[in-house]
This record gives structure tokens, C-alpha cells and sequence, in this order.
């Protein structure tokens, strides 16, 4: 049987031993699984509020809550994948260049093992080095559940890299494909009457949490899955999406957003999308109440997973 | 005029004088008053986090917030009724079986004085000694609002007593009748595909958060109406039920639960019921914030006295 | 330029530097702006749980997160007026009638200089002196969002004057115009089933949280707009009609209320009322968590000055 | 047996039943008992953070966990004398002086029974009635443990009746005697340098924290017996005189205070003093952690329950 | 190179990577080490305030802040001993017997392979199967750091194993020899004043904080060292011998306890003793502020790795 | 009158207003002033938990509760300086080298305009700049309040610049005379038995926590004032000097260490030294509690502001 499941909560009560994510194997070598589970400690790319560096240890605590088998398909990843925790990429807390070079080369031996990652940051900014190695060859299509599209140019006076900014890097690098990516619960107020006008131009689809809540579910999620289609497709979850009183441990907290189970079921319904990796980021636990972000988190860390697994 | 009831908010401040059930007296004797307010301070058949002994304390402090007069109905269940808060169930922290017997013991008293009992937990194992005293003669209905079903068989090796294993137990034992249970608000990843076979199995009627959502208030409170009819029923609240970022003090939390105005809408459609005993379980202050999830207690506790109370 | 703006966030980061009101200028004279928002930093009209004292100063320490343009209109307040925090009014904690005075003659030199003012409190106590100075020679319609009408007479054996009962003064006084008065989020156990006949034999239009779930956001809006019509009107916000798992740091907690996203919604469909005054009330910072509740009445407020502002 | 004794821990765990001061029966009656514990639920002299009204309830609830026998004499108060739990004083949050009158009048009544009064702030200015009542016919000698004198003349422009003036108003109406007046524990920078001076001038003994800590506890003890000699004495213990990361939950805290095992060895040493009465305030639960403070002034009562009834 | 060494902090942030003890590698054999850590998270022996079973998980997270070299003596126990993480021991947290059972036979099999067990728990009653490894063949000296002696005889009518038990149970079992038993930092107020006498007339040496006021570090712990001499020692240290401002996470908070430093100072005083085995029990994250009980219990438990290893 | 003071508490509520440092009034313009208290809202050369840019913030809030003379001197800075708060220097959250020069450049300014600095931060990294603005023209004296001596070479495989290393950073730049640096209450596990050597080959004095428990007060600040002499000095002051229970919103706690009292009096009895400006760094509120830090770390800013006037 496959060893790179689980411990089971009817033996070892959930409260007991050491805390990986959804209290798998740590395998070091990415190449003995299908799927690995990845922490990136990192947050120096935060312009308000750091702490997401903390965010994978917390993830991984809450993360023993969860147990085996989703609740509406009744199957699970851990029949048909391997699945294990890797442990956390290198970072350096006091280099931001250093560590965007240091991911970048930790996720090219990932793909070069052909594992799937699922990386817990860390703030968005993680996206962009784990871009640089899954999108190399061809740009990736591209889903992004935020409070904010991530696109903008510039922070400060002209500094080019903080976790405002991953996405607007990331297409000039031709990592992902502009006219793929669909960019999901955008709200709060703006610098700018202009802020968006960028992401549009280049053919990103922006749907506010305004413009969901006309469409409905339904809608929205065709929209998604019809421009995205089976193209190789990157998930990024930012969880600041979600409203700060159901997810309060992050950096950027913007009320009125979606709530869980909303979050639930808009991943649902995108089960038939070729998810080739994902991430998800801006868990800030010092922020946190209680760990509940954390829990969230882990939850939705797990239906990511199911929709990897295909499952 | 009726002596039981609440001390006046306009009189003496909410935030004044030694904390009971509503403000209500303080009575020993159950055969004095119609319906009686019990705590049961016990969570050793807790599996994960425990807390819920502190429950009955908290629950007592945040009713003094709780108004006379229901805002819908405009009706009061101290008009109709004479009402107490009976104090604390006697039980032992240190001996599962001993307080077993403690509480069983204790509701068959309740049960010959014809008082009705509402018991605020304590762990959902204490249904099990209560529905021992009040199922005793002929198996009763239930309704059960909850995330998990808690008709686990045994854990952790063999083990038949724990907070997830309450109504296996009472069924195997003839308290509650199958056909006319049914369990609100399941969810939450499982740990085996078939964790919710054999309740169906007795003929227990399962409707999952995401079933509810599909079906709405109205068609599933038409529902559990038409299966428990005119029978006198159990009514059975797992504080878990609610979205733990509503209620984060419980012990086994699941993300993606029913918010507080559903919970409300619910139990008020269920106003027909014979409801002739309820247990409100899981608050466990120590992982609660700011007391909110023993207010949303206190409140729900409020709409339970006024669906027993027929107001 | 307009040099009462807010210091920009890509400029000077969102932490720094002294807290004021969505990083505005400080303006003592109100006569140099035309929108001024003042703190009130007064609770000793409040019955239950005090603290409403600290509300402006976290209020404008969360205010710094808001952003300059609003997301749907995509148009900004400070590019059509000018807007300035204009400090806190003085008040006296240690004596009631003193400081309603003190409120009175501030608020009556705001109206002198033809400053329309967003008040942030404070206990709804608050609402009346402001209304005396603003509803002085013609009552004024009036917009309540609130779980409770403050429409009581008296407390605790005659008292007149708490934060229970300052729109029953304003309307013996004749500061406002009941028949043009709508009360909306209304919910709660009552202390009498005749709590709110006065109010409705005024012609007050008092609208629960239950007949708003019926009505509906579309519904709801337009009887507050037929009511309201083209009248001058003042709006008061208390925080405490959204639900108190969203703004839990408040005095009077009534659980089962308005998302942040329902409240938004609201004041986005009320863009057409002749708005000449605005408090929000009743953010109590001592029993707030993770600063949440400031965090949602920051941008609230901003939801105000964008209404006051007409854009 | 004397039945006014608290509930053994050994039988009820101390996590059960309603909480009344150290688990003590209810007593409406003073006559029936020598010793009353008292709430006195309010807090409208405070000038800065409000919250000691809540104070009563959760001391009451941190007690259960203090036991029957003083750890140093091995003595009981339980074995000597009747107490019990008087339950609240009746107060008027919203009227200051109709406050001042209720409380002088149920105290009076105190007097009259022969009960010695421990009482359970509330604010420091529910001394100054309690002395209008303990003191009526002869000024009481008085041990104030405090970081502050609160013997201010006025606040705010006149204003005579806060919790900063008891002690002066105290002096001025002859309910204690400034000669045999220690106060002790002061400290934190003043609003002028000649701040302590009137109460000098009266004769009062002021020691503050650094006299203490040159002084030490023997001589520091040594002197306030000398002083206070064989009169009958009110000890008033403010929280604040501790210093608040051991007792945060207050008001008006002052860093750099006495450790909770300086407070309890400088009570020991009062132990041949004719104390007839004593109060403890200031305790304000919300801005309490984990209600270290009400379990800490828990113990001080209970230190204070040994003083009075000298064991 | 010893491969059994923390992960040093200059190379991977100490917020990184998954949590072991002191960042320790993770081995299941124990014959491979000298020393090995384990958790033994279970506290169904509790009978106040549950919560010990989150303490191994949360000491873990808290000890990657911990160094490899003592400050005083400047030596490593990483430079002369192999040192792991064993993981934690099984445990049934509904089952008391079953556990005592299982822990045994985990501490048999350390004991048989020559290791060193340096446990973190859980509640003090864990101490009791740990002993009946331990001091199975020849009873062990033993301090305890402790507010309470533990040895009081039944709980709630003849249950004899709680946390209050476990050394009244050892020396019945011969595990431990009460002459050379030393119990530091006793307090509180009793439940009977007989409550310490059983101790005594064992032959224990009880040192309560204020004997240790009066004795001083010194003659205290050349008391203990007299007392203990060169036997096979045991070491238990329960975190509620320190203050509970300092290590407010515990189940059973005793006001007016040791500080940390003065507890460090006892401990490094004590170097000459043979400890054979050692626990650290009684941290309870639910109780906890900001983790600094589990980062207090860190600390101490590298005093206690610094002792065993004897550097 | 001079118009640089506070304003007074008796006036205006300590609760009122907007927030500045000890409510002094805002000044942008140094040379007006002779002391200016600065903000340096920035703490990316953290290396372990991130929050200190949020401390200037927290510390003006906080720092409303000091009033305006010294407890021991009864004099206060106000009468004989002109002090204001200057607002917050200019920094880049992303951009370190960047950030370094910004605050470079506003110290000399400072410098330039003969203000004496009073800076909050931000990490100790910020002392670095600060020191190259201050002792660009002769090398200073200072004095470091701490747990960590700061002289680390490098982190993270080579990188110079963090909250480790500014001092040695600052000795090789020639600001501070090494001979003449004095750094007290050093505790904590190593990295390396070596630590602390290349400090001490340069001439540093380092005294560490369980040195000053030998020596004393008196003893230990003889040491200090002795070194120092008459030379211009640099005051340092690292809010985790102090013990983490006092002071838990830091980011690289040290249990064991000061008490606040103790921290007083060491300040005091410098008061001959010859400070030419002063920093107090490393408050962090995301892990403070209920503001304490920030409430004892004004108080120390009120100590350092007393001794850098003289009074």
C-alpha cells in the first residue's frame, strides 16, 4: 500500500506528533512522489504588514484537522496519488534577490522531478520565482483567487518586487499567458481610477466580488473554465480573498470579500482544469485569531489537492 | 405573577449580579418549575480539543444579554411558562462510566418531576446519559444540528465512548428512532468514504451543508418536519454546526458551516415540533474569541426555550 | 492642487507616520474644508459594556488602509471636495450633561461654517447633541442602521438620557422628522413585545433584519429612497447592526446581522439621498479583535464620505 | 456545620456550578452572616479606560479556584466565621450621584446588620459612599495600597466626583482620619510636581514604590502598624497598586509595580490590624489576559478575607 | 560529525522548516541516541482546566528559537551527547488505564535501550507510567519544581489517578523513595490544612516559596543537592512552579510562583545531581499568551538537556 | 509659555485626540525644537519575527498616559526643553540599502539643525544610519540596554546588514569607540561558544544579565558611568533587554531577562552621562499584548527623554 499517506486520526488522535502538512510523510527527494507540499517561509516583499513568513508552520499545524476523504466526491488523493511533505525551499529573510534566486532554482528541480508542487507561503511575491521555473518553456494559463490583481508596476519610488507586483513581472517574463488568466474577487479601494487598466489591456479577465456577486456562481465559473479551458494551468490562492473576519491572518486585509464556503464551491466547479501546480499564499499568523486562518487555509490547501489529484 | 423569571435589564444593568441561565433563578428542585436549565461542565469523551466543561459557565454569563420577548413572534416563554436555571449536573472530570451513571441518574429525576430539560454542555457524549433518562419507556425522534453525525463505531483501538459515538450508542439501545432522526449540516472531509453508510443503513436522514445549500430553508425545514410529524422529539445542537468563524469555540471545528441567521431561520421553521427535551454541546470557551460563540449560544439556547415553551 | 488629500500609500507606506483619518491633513478650522470628519470620544451614555471612548483614535489608525477611489464608481471624494480631519470635539467623561453641551456648541460652529461633518463616536448617546446642532431649525430625515431604534424613553428608573434613547429626544425635540425616519437592521430578543409601538406611532419606518432577509437589498432600498425622497438627511451608522462575528468590538452585541458586504451594498443603492451629516457610532476598540472592527468601520466611513461627497 | 462554606473543590471540579465568590452560598440577608462579599458593579468615576464594572463577575468566577486554607497560617476563615456572597450592590450606570446615594444606602444597611463588608469594585470611587456608610459616626484609620492617591481635588474643569478624588472627598466630609492614612505603592510621573502635596499637608503617610524598595518589606510594614496602631481600619487595595503585566486588566495602569508576591507578603504583615471593612477595585475585565487579573485579585480577597477575619 | 545537532539558525531562519525539539532531527529508534526528547500529549488526568495534550506540539514550535550553547557555562549538550526528537509516545485520550498502560511499555523500551528520556507532556500524571519504567527496579531520588505536591490521596470520591495523584501513587509503588524526594516552590491556599502531612510523614523534604523566600538560592538548593546526593535521579518539573504571569498556559494557575530567572537559577545550581530522566509537564496551549509559556518551557527544558547532558 | 508641552490630561481625556508622541504637538521643522522624537516605522533587517515598523505607531498611543514630571525628581522635561514630536523619517519597506540611506539623510539633518534625537523604531537595524549621521565626525560613546550584544559579522551566508549586526557594522565604520561602549543584560543559548569574543577583542564592555545579578544596581552602574565618563553618548535601548513577560511584542525574545522596575532604575542612575540622542527599538505589536510593551516602552521613552534633558 501506498506509504505516503496520512497518519489516521483513529489511531493517532490529531493533537499528537509532529506537525506536517496533513500529517503526511516528510520525503525530502521530490522525485518518490507525484504531488509534494512545499512551505516558503518568506515575506519580504510585504508593503503593509509582514508575518506570512510564519505562514507554513502554522498551515501545517492546522492542517492535522483534515481528514482523508472530500466530502462530496468521497474519493480521495491519497488513493491514487503520492503525495508527502517536502519540507520548506530555502530562503533568506534578509536578501529579497537572493531568495527570489534561491526558489527559483529549488522549483526547477521540482519540475525537473516532474512532481506537482503545492507550495504555502509566504506572500505573493513567491509567486514569480515558482512562475520562473513551472512556466519557463511556455507560458501557463492562470487563476488567481485575491483581493487584489497583483499587478501593479512599481512601489516606493520605482522598486520592482514586492507582493503587489508578481503578476505584471511575471508576464513581461512571458511566464503566463495574459489572455489565460482569470483574476477572481478584486475589491477594495483604489490608488487609482487607473489601477486595473494595465491587467486589462493586456487581456487578463477581472471579476470583481461586485461582478460575481451579479453573476452568481454558476456564471462565474463558466466564465473561468471557458477561458482557460485544458490549456497547463497555475492556481494561485491568495487568502486574503477570502473576507478578513472568516480569514483575518494576512497582510492586507480588505472586508467584504467572499466567504468559505463560497470559496468552497467556486473550486469545485473547476475540477475539469488541467492544474499543473499552485500556490497558496499570504497566511500572516501573527494576524491570525485563534488559528483559524490557518484552518481555513489547510481546507482549502485541500481541496487544491483534490482538484491536482483529479479526485 | 410568575417568580420564574428573568431579572429586568431596565432594573438592575446586564453586566450586574451573579450570572445564571438568563437571569433566571436559581432553583434546586425541578419539580417546581416547567422547564428547567441544566448545565453538564464535562468533555472527557472528547477526541480532539477539549474546553466544553467550561461551556455551562460561559453560556450562563453572556445570556444576561438575552432579552424577554422573542423579535419575531413578540411572544415571551416566561408568560407561558414557569422557568429556572437548576444549576449543574453532578459529574466527574476523572471517570467516564461514573459520570455516565451521574448524569442518567440525574435526568430520570428531571424526567419523574415532569420538568422539561434544556441542557447546555459539556461534550456531545452527554446526550447519551440524558436520552438513557428521557428515551428510557419508547425511542424517541431527533434532530440533530451538527457537522458531523457523531455514529462513529470506535476509536482509537476499541474505544466506545467518545463525543463521536453518542447516537450508534443510543440507537444500538432503543432511545431514538432511526426513521425519525435527522441530522443538519454535515460536512467536512471524512476519514473513510463509507463514514456515513450506516447511519443511512437505520434509516437516519442525512442532508449535508452542501445539500442544504441546494435545497434552501424552506424545502429542508419541510422536510425534517414531514419525517418527525406530531412524535415527541430530541432536539440535539452541536455549537459546530454554525461556521466555526461565527462560533470558533468548539472543539472539533469545521470551515464552511451555517452562518447565524440560517441557524435562527432553521430552528424557527421548526416550531411545530414536540420537542421535549434539547441539549445545546460544544462551546468550549478556552478556544472561543471574545465570547461571541457563547452569545450565539445564549441566543440559540433562546430560541430552543421558545420552541420548547410553544411561544 | 487640493492639498487636503490623504498622503499617498505608494509613497509613504500604509504604517507609517501619525494616524489620522484616512491619512488626511490635520485642520482645526473647520471653515478651510468643506467635509470634515471629527472624533467623539465619549461613551457615558452606554448601558451595557462601555469603551466607545477609544473608537475614533482606532478608527483612524485602521483608516489608513483605505485606499483614495472608490471601487465601483472608480471616482474619489478628494477630487471633488476638500476633507480634513478636523480632531476630536471636547467632551467630558465624567459629566453627561456638561459634555452634550460641549458637543452642542462644537457641532453648532461646524453648521456655522457650512462644514457638512462625518462624526466617528462614541456611544449613539452622541447622535443627539450633534442633532441639535444640525436639525436646529428644520427636522431633518434621518437614515438609521442599527440592530436596536434607541427609541426607549427611560432607564434604570427615569433616566432620560443613554445611548438607548437619543432618537426619541431628537424627535420630542423636533430635530427630525419621524415620518421621515427609516430604522433598518432591527433584531433581537425585546424587553416588552410594545418596544417599538412608540417609534411606529410616530411614523417612523422601522425595517427588522427578518423583513429585510424577505425584502431583499432592491426592495429595501427603494422604500428608504421613497421615504426619504429629497429631504435633508442625516445618516447614523451604528456598527452594531452588522453582525457582531464581523464588528464584534461594540457594546451591545446582537448576533444574526448584516455582512460587511450586505452593508456596503446598502449605502451603495442610497447614493441619490441628500445626505447633509453622518456619525458612525459604537465602535467599542476594548472588546474589538485584530483591530477587524475599525478595520470595517474605516471603510464604512469611506462609504460615507463617498456618499456625502456625491460620488 | 456552619453551611456558609464554600462547595469542596474535591467533590464539585471547580470548573462547575454558577460562580459566586469563592463558591460561597448566596445570602440576601446580611444579618445572617459576619462577613459579606459584595459586588459593586460600576464604573462611572473612571476618567480613562472604563471596564471595572464587569469586575465583580469575573472575580467571581476566577475564586472557584481558591481553596479553603491560608497556605502560610494553615487557617481557615471558613472555621471562624459565616460568610457569603451578598451578591451586587445596586447601581445606576447612566446617573453618578443617584450611584452614590444607592450604594451609601445599602451599605448603611450593612453597617446596621453588624456585617463586615468586603467589596468587589467597580472604580475607586465606590470607597468614597462605602465610607459614608463604614465611617459615618468616627473617621476610620485606612491602608491604601494603590500606585496612585487619589486624593485629586477635580477633573475636567470642576468636576469633584471621579475615581482620582475619593480620598480627598473622604477627607473633606471626616469619614477617615489622613493622620492614620498609609498609602502605599505610588508611583508613575505626575501632572505636577506639587501633586502629593495637599494630601502631605493633611498628614497623610504616602510611601511610594521606590521609598518601598529602599525601605524593604519589614520596615515598610513596621511603619504603616505604627501608624494605624489598634484603630479600626478600611483597607482599600486598588489592582492598579500591582504592577500591570502581572494585573494588566485596569484602567489606569503604571508600570513598574509590586509583584503579586510583594502584595501578598505585605498583607501578611498586617495581620494584628482591626480592619472592619475593605474593598478591592479597579479590576476591568476587558482589558484583562486570560483573566490573570481577577485570579490574582481573587487570592488578594482571599488574603484580605483572612485579614478581616483574622486567622 | 554528530548528525544528531539542531539545525543551526544562521543558515535556515529559525521560522522555518518543520518543528522538531530544539530543531532536532527526527528518530523513531532510540537506541541510536543518548538522549532523546518525546512528547507525550494526553491530560485525561486533569481535574481543572484541560489543554496539556497541545503541550509537546507547541514546545516544539517554541524551541526553534533556542541556541546550541548554554549562556553560563558556554558548553553544548550537541558537542558530547546524540540528541534527537523520538516523536511522541501513544496515547488514548479516552481511555485513562489504556494510557497508562501504553506509556509504560513506550518508557520500558527507552529504558531497555540505554537512552535518556527528556519528556515533554501533558499533565503531571504522565510522571506516574514514566516511573514505572524508570524506577522499576530500584526506587529513584527525585525533585520536583512544582506548586503543588501531588500527592494527595482520591479525587471525586475515591478516583485515585489524577494529576493530583501520581507521587502518592509512586511511592505506594515503591518507583521513587520518599527520603530523597525534594518538592520546590509549594503554595496556594489548601483544601484541608492536613492537605501536606501524608508527604511529610513519608519523609519528603517540602520547601514551599516562602521558605524559599527565606532561605535564598543558595541554602535552597544545598539543601536539595544534600538531600539528594549522588543518587539515580528524577527530574519533574512542573511548569506552574512558575508564576503563571510568567507561564500563564497551564491548567491549575497558583499566583506568587517563581520567576524565570529565579527558576533558571535553581536549576543551574543543581549540576552535580545524576539526573537519569526527566519531564517538563503541564504546559497548555489553550491557556497560553503569545506561545511565551512554550517558549518559557523551551528554555527550561534546554537547562534541563544542559543538566542530563552535564555541560 | 513655551508651547512645545504636552497637552494636559486634566483638559483633554488621555483617550482624546489624535496620537502623538506624549501629546506633544507635531512639528516638521527640527530646528525649532531642541529635542525631536522621531519615528522610524521599518524593521526589515529582522531575522526572525517581523512587527517593529508597527511600533512607532503603537508607542504614540501608548505614550498618552505619561504625564509631564518624573516620579523621583518631580521635574519635568518640559519646563527647560522644547520637544516635539517630528513625525515618522522616510523609509522603503522594500529596499533596504535604500532605507538605510533615507534615514541617513534625515539624521543629518537633524544633526545639522542641533536637535537631539529621541528615534522609536523599527529593529535595531535602524540604529546603524542613525549612528553614521551622529558620529560621522568623532566616534561616540553608547550605551546598549539589551539581550543581544548586535555584533554578529553576517547572516544567512554572508549577508552584513541586519538587526544582528549594526554595531559591528558601526565599530568598523568608526562611529562608536568600542572602548567606550558598555552593553548590559546580554542572555540567552549561543550560536557559538565564540559569540561574544571579537565584541569583547575590540574593547566592549559586555555585562551580562547574570553578571548584573552578582554585581547589582549600584555596582553595575558605577561600571557603566565610569567607562562612559563625560564623552557624547549614544543611548540604545532594545525593548527585549527587558524580560518577554513584561515585554512580549518583540521579535527576538529572551526569557530571564530585566524587570521594568530594575530597567528604571538602571536609567536613573545614569542621569551624569552626557547623551546626545537615544534610540529604543524592537517593539513589535503584532505580538505585544493589550499594548503593554508599547505602554512600558513610553515610559521608558519618558525616562530617556528626562535624562537627555537633564532634569
Amino acid at each position: 500500500m501506498n506509504k505516503y499517506r496520512p497518519i489516521e486520526g483513529m489511531t493517532v488522535p490529531r493533537f499528537a506528533d509532529i506537525a506536517t502538512f496533513f500529517r503526511l510523510p516528510i520525503e525530502k527527494d521530490p522525485e518518490k512522489v507525484d504531488i509534494g507540499i512545499i512551505g516558503v517561509p518568506w515575506d519580504a516583499g510585504t508593503t503593509n504588514r509582514a508575518g506570512a513568513r510564519h505562514g507554513p508552520r502554522e498551515v501545517r499545524n492546522a492542517s492535522s484537522l483534515v481528514r482523508l476523504y472530500h466530502p462530496v466526491s468521497l474519493k480521495s488523493p491519497y488513493d491514487v496519488k503520492k503525495v508527502a511533505d517536502l519540507g520548506d525551499c530555502p530562503v533568506n529573510p534578509a536578501d529579497l534577490q537572493d531568495t527570489l534566486k534561491k526558489i527559483q532554482i529549488y522549483y526547477e528541480n521540482i519540475v525537473k522531478k516532474n512532481t506537482l508542487p503545492i507550495s504555502i507561503g509566504g506572500d505573493h511575491l513567491v509567486s514569480l520565482p515558482i512562475l520562473r521555473a513551472l512556466g519557463k518553456n511556455k507560458p501557463l494559463a492562470m487563476f488567481l483567487f485575491d483581493s487584489h490583481t497583483d499587478t501593479w508596476d512599481t512601489y516606493f519610488g520605482g522598486f520592482k518586487y514586492t507582493h503587489g507586483t508578481p503578476f505584471r513581472r511575471a508576464i513581461e517574463e512571458n511566464l503566463i499567458d495574459p489572455k489565460k488568466i482569470v483574476m477572481l474577487g478584486i475589491r477594495g479601494a483604489l490608488y487609482d481610477p487607473k489601477d486595473l487598466d494595465w491587467a486589462k489591456e493586456q487581456g487578463i479577465t477581472i471579476i470583481t466580488i461586485d461582478e460575481y456577486q451579479k453573476m452568481g456562481l454558476k456564471e462565474t465559473t463558466q466564465m473561468i473554465n471557458n477561458i482557460i479551458g485544458d490549456s497547463e494551468t497555475y492556481l494561485t490562492f491568495d487568502i486574503d480573498g477570502i473576507d478578513p473576519t472568516f480569514a483575518p491572518g494576512t497582510g492586507t486585509p480588505e472586508v467584504g470579500g467572499f466567504t468559505v464556503r463560497e470559496s468552497q464551491n467556486i473550486l469545485r466547479e473547476l475540477n475539469s482544469i488541467n492544474f499543473i501546480g499552485a500556490d497558496l499564499v499570504e497566511v500572516s499568523p501573527p494576524f491570525d485569531l485563534n488559528n483559524q486562518t490557518s484552518l481555513i487555509a489547510a481546507n482549502i490547501a485541500f481541496e487544491i489537492l483534490c482538484l491536482i489529484s483529479k479526485v
